[in-house]
């Protein structure tokens, strides 16, 4: 793994840099560790569901609740460090590992299934974690926070995407016929399986909420020969969707709306989101039904494509904070706020969680080969904190603490709905395209 | 049709018996019908959505909404009757078509397919619709009730069922692979999609709990080499399924408990519950999650196929008391109490009301043949009740009313899941057993 060089905040610099495994630096001025510092550090143990981990002070001294090889080393560089993460776990290992005021070995990976592992042993609903949980909770979307929450993720550029998805850029969970198929075969895979899902048919109206650069509206356009309405905040994805289709000449089948899914007009014969309604919030989840159910026509299908949870809880607060500001995956039981109350009938749910794990080992290491470039552009910090966000996502997919729902709908009282799902698995339509 | 000859409990019996389209006996004693009655039956209507259906009276009159030919009539045979009808609609009509005092034309799927699609444009939570849901609110399922509320249902005689279900007794929805395929196929095609769907391997242990009259246990035992643990509290049912499992040879691999899911024991690799979440009541789902949460190795997966519905609602109250007491169809969102306190993934979800809709239809079909030999062991009032409880079912999976959800589920952090649901679609081991 290339690991960037990194100037953490703290007064404990240069003798700590290292290649390959740490070297553990003499006792620093933040002096030897005492009791209180152990006991701490082993509470937070416990509190995590007793993972086999160790931490490693500045001064070299291991910590950990059994004498067992630990998956995984946690080096704390100083004592403010060590406060902070105590403190407020969740939040501050990421905000002191990407400052490099902590840093892991032999790898994220390693540490953060193990993280996962242990913490799903823990009973929900603890007071620490209803405190933590409030604390932590999640910034409203209202129209204009949705907007400034949404640019914070998608307007850090088209190029440092570029650079580790695959060539259409498609942000989302793709969907691998089998394991080894590429990610760029995957994406295109994961494109057909929506349009079959939503069995497309030439003159029919698409709307799209929260389309990206615009990958999905154009080959449905260019596939399927329907016409797309997608909606986006994110102004450089619009820009970039858009100039898509103008080299494509699809334009005059693709419109791209700068808009919310508040503000989409008109009727459709088919609705379609994938990868928005993380960023949507459950308050909001009746508002988006009521959306669906003023467009879809009487013979609609819909699809919404969401990452989600076994159970209700919120996203890890520092990835809620400094990645993906107003981020809350629901429970399927919370999308059901989509549906119930405007009579949908759900026909299908499909869970792709093992998918996402794979997507996101494909991007963890795409990232990792462009890591020289992005610390070009963004500096080291923002490596380790994409780092820590990639990898960290990777082992909640891998963990099972999150979930990809696929959930397709129709009205209640539509029977031109498919007999079985066995048409999905037929060589169709869509194979030329992968 | 095959039209039982009824003896309404009313005094306006022998004249209004009828073959073929009703003939309207001459003005009676219960009088000319005055505005009141026009009036409320008018209002009725309005209420129901405004369907095309129109009342006809004892004496002759027909009262609807609208001069177009209607999609059915019902007939009011007295005065008593209509006021009945009009202070509880949902309870009385079937109260009032099983005892003869109202009768239908053309037929009881043209009227109930006509009435589910114009309640389906009512608006939920209206004040009258709350204050109908609390008076017709289901019955407990405390454990003692519970055996009552099942006998009432199931153990009406093993030879009432034989008349009219499929040669294995299946009493649960059938999966159609064509819509064309006969009802033996298509049951026997459902134990095959719920057994792939579980993915048995040899020596697995599965533990089904509402087993009916044993078919899916007595299938999964001889085409997959399981040991199967099936519970049921249906004594009758279980009567029956043990000695078929003895003139089979399989009592050594499938034991038959009388035992309610609350008092299933030991471990299992499947888990499996066909038809009975139906009765088990929303407030008991976390209970059952526990039980399968004791149960489920850490590896297992499982399956529940149940009747439900696009929104919170209550079955339909006639049918709730006398045909299925304590019955109550889940939404989705109400189905998730059983697996997210449990922290279980739902891997997939497929609705398959069509499926029940044909499957009623053949139910309805065979029950029809069945008539004179039913009317002989339980009287016509019976015939006229079963008649209208599967015209009715039929008319709520049609219509969209009511849902059939077969839910997949495993634990989270099990990885050893299916990588698509493909393999469903291919032909199989279970093949030869069509």
């Amino acid at each position: 793994m290339n690991r960037p060089q990194v100037k953490p905040d703290g007064a404990s610099a240069a003798t700590h840099r290292h290649h390959g495994p740490l070297q553990y630096g003499p006792k620093r001025a933040d002096g030897n560790t005492g009791i209180l510092e152990k006991w701490l550090l082993k509470k937070l143990l416990e509190l995590m569901g007793s993972p086999p981990l160790r931490f490693v002070l500045w001064d070299g001294q291991e910590i950990g609740l059994s004498a067992e090889p630990p998956a995984a080393r946690i080096v704390i560089r100083d004592r403010g460090a060590l406060l902070k993460l105590v403190a407020n776990p969740d939040m501050q290992f990421g905000e002191m590992y990407s400052t490099g005021r902590i840093e892991v070995e032999p790898s994220l990976v390693a540490l953060l299934n193990a993280l996962y592992r242990s913490r799903m042993r823990l009973a929900p609903g603890s007071l620490r974690e209803t405190l933590l949980n409030w604390l932590n909770r999640p910034r409203s979307n209202c129209l204009l926070r949705a907007r400034e929450n949404i640019h914070h993720h998608y307007n850090i550029g088209n190029d440092f995407y570029r650079l580790w998805l695959d060539r259409q850029m498609v942000y989302t969970c793709a969907y691998f016929p089998t394991p080894a198929a590429t990610l760029e075969q995957a994406q295109v895979a994961k494109l057909e399986h929506v349009c079959r899902k939503l069995q497309l048919v030439p003159g029919d109206h698409v709307v799209e909420a929260g389309c990206g650069w615009g990958a999905l509206a154009l080959h449905m356009a260019r596939h399927y020969g329907v016409r797309v309405r997608a909606y986006n905040i994110a102004t450089e994805q619009i820009a970039y969707a858009r100039e898509r289709a103008r080299q494509e000449g699809l334009e005059e089948r693709v419109e791209f709306v700068e808009g919310d899914y508040r503000e989409i007009t008109g009727t459709c014969d088919a609705f379609v989101s994938v990868g928005m309604l993380e960023h949507v919030g459950v308050a909001h989840y009746q508002t988006l039904g009521g959306v669906i159910d003023r467009c879809l026509k009487p013979n609609g299908r819909g699809l919404i494509h969401s990452i989600g949870v076994n159970r209700p809880s919120l996203l890890n607060p520092w990835i809620e904070r400094r990645i993906f500001p107003g981020a809350n995956p629901p429970s399927l039981g919370e999308m059901m706020a989509i549906f119930e109350p405007a009579n949908f009938s759900v026909l299908d749910v499909e869970n792709l969680r093992l998918h996402y794990a794979k997507t996101l080992d494909h991007w963890l290491q795409r990232f990792e080969v462009a890591v020289p470039r992005v610390t070009e552009m963004f500096g080291e910090s923002f490596v380790l904190a994409w780092r820590l966000y990639l990898a960290g996502s990777l082992a909640a997919f891998t963990a099972g603490e999150l979930q990809l729902f696929q959930v397709v709908f129709a009205r209640a009282g539509d029977n031109d709905i498919p007999w079985t799902r066995e048409f999905l698995y037929k060589p169709g339509q869509g194979d030329g395209n992968l």
